[in-house]
């Protein structure tokens, strides 16, 4: 894709290159670049064009678009098959539906608007268009179903030190909200399709608030949005080449045992739940407790009145205490 | 279906039923009678027709067809949504398309033959027509993944008990291989969708060798059929009803707890594996033992050299030692 090749080094370079010089390295005509030029200057790519000097990157718009993605990824296997749609029903579904016709391990569904975005058991994720970031990783690791059920943590862990690192104080509800002033500015939705000791195949989908301005009423007083908490914008296929970048090194830590074991103090550190209340819905009858971290498997460990310490599993926990005060 | 009652009325009554009584009993016209009783004879069905006392079933064909099935299942739910289909491509897909559409839980994909029938890890599964058994239940558990792993477990259970009410002698290959002689008859594939704390649905594939007399060559020495062990053809419908029966009793008692601790005597009884030598593929390091039984989540209970217990997973254990000598 040249599009995407001159794209990434106008960026690199940051100074003027000449027409002659991308016709040489990509083997093209001066009106093919011409053409390339204008194409992204249609796109909304500020580009300058000085007579005896070249082309200079000016700006470039918040798209969340192949080369733009592609432009940026520094990663080897994640994102390396990169499916990207204006618009689509849910990056989940079609990372499934690639699933089944054997994509590869790494297979990265992105889109700027999702008609059925779907969050845990069935509920709707809104997916506006234009500002926000929806996308579904698809992995196939060897390991079992359970150990498989840690990855929606591992990719917890990547949204939150990507986001930490556009200088915003982003901590984790366990298992898996990414937390912002008390209020939820990501989503994560892990489903997968297994034997019961086989994995085919897992798809990891994540839909983040980057840029929206505007909540409706019932979810504006728990979700908020990176541009609302800074108070700018931020660059959405830049974020996202920096959480795959993340999480395709948390994945290898954590291949490497398929448990939280490495990954723990980290996770640890930015878990918001710990010495918090918790109340939880056992089968056996419902207690309330103090959150004190997580094991290896990403259970919560909640130490009850009595000081004993109990692991239990997602689903089965009301964490209450967070939204609204942290 | 007027068919399978007329079917069913006739096997149960055993004797003479007049032409009259089912036109009266059913609301249909002597004509219509008289058509269904032809259709059945053309089935295979072997109907005496009488002046003056009626007819009177004599003998049934063997068919795995959806008014052999339904007139014989006691069922409650399982088996209640009936999709039977002469030949399919695999019923296990069949069955995931029907949950992805909605089906309820109980749903029965039945079929006389498969054309691209499949077994663990995407091994192809022999599915001759006209003389064996291809089955999948679609279950909806309100249970976690790693409990559902356990229904393969069950299914094992149903179907040993149902060929041992035909005085055939079978036994369980942890954990799901149902055995007689040392050679399989039966394969279970069970396939999950799950989030992460949420199951979607399962689909519990099974096949079973009844009728079929010859083998390939190349599973000559480890397969066996029904009707090979016991000299004598096996109904087929008869069959699947009492296994499904069998299920459906044992899915009750496991979803009182999500575990296997109330069927643990049944299956403990029927695991040829007891005190046999055993191979563990364990990812720390190979080991041999002695396989002592399985423990409530169903994995199996080795015994090393040392006289400690491990429990191991399917899928890390390689049980040699059953098939050619039990």
């Amino acid at each position: 894709m040249k599009k995407a090749e001159i794209l990434k080094l106008l960026r690199e370079s940051g100074d003027y290159l000449s027409g002659q010089e991308l016709c040489s390295r990509f083997g093209v005509s001066r009106t093919a670049v011409w053409k390339i030029i204008n194409q992204l200057k249609d796109e909304g790519y500020e580009i300058e064009a000085v007579q005896n000097k070249g082309y200079r990157l000016q700006s470039s718009p918040d798209l969340l678009e192949e080369g733009e993605i592609a432009s940026r990824l520094g990663t080897g296997r994640m994102g390396n098959n990169l499916i990207c749609l204006p618009s689509t029903g849910s990056t989940n579904v079609d990372a499934k539906k690639a699933a089944e016709e054997g994509a590869a391990e790494g297979t990265l569904v992105v889109t700027d608007c999702q008609e059925a975005g779907r969050g845990r058991r069935g509920r709707a994720w809104s997916s506006p268009a234009g500002c926000n970031i929806y996308f579904t990783l698809l992995l196939r690791p060897p390991c079992r179903p359970e150990q498989a059920c840690m990855l929606t943590l591992v990719m917890a862990l990547a949204v939150a030190k990507a986001v930490r690192e556009l200088g915003l104080d982003a901590g984790i509800k366990w298992p898996n909200d990414i937390v912002l002033s008390g209020k939820k500015v990501c989503g994560i939705l892990t489903e997968m399709s297994a034997e019961t000791d086989y994995i085919h195949y897992v798809v990891i989908g994540t839909g983040i608030n980057v840029n929206q301005e505007e909540f409706p009423e019932e979810i504006g007083k728990t979700a908020t949005s990176l541009k609302r908490e800074k108070g700018e914008g931020v660059a959405r296929a830049t974020l996202l080449a920096s959480i795959i970048g993340h999480f395709e090194r948390a994945y290898e830590v954590f291949s490497a045992s398929w448990d939280l074991r490495s990954l723990l103090p980290a996770y640890q550190e930015l878990l918001l739940n710990k010495d918090r209340p918790v109340r939880v819905l056992d089968p056996g009858g419902e207690f309330q407790g103090t959150a004190r971290g997580i094991n290896e498997s990403g259970e919560l460990l909640v130490e009850r009145e009595d000081g004993t310490l109990e692991a239990v599993y997602a689903g089965e926990v009301s964490v209450r205490g967070i939204y609204g005060y942290v």
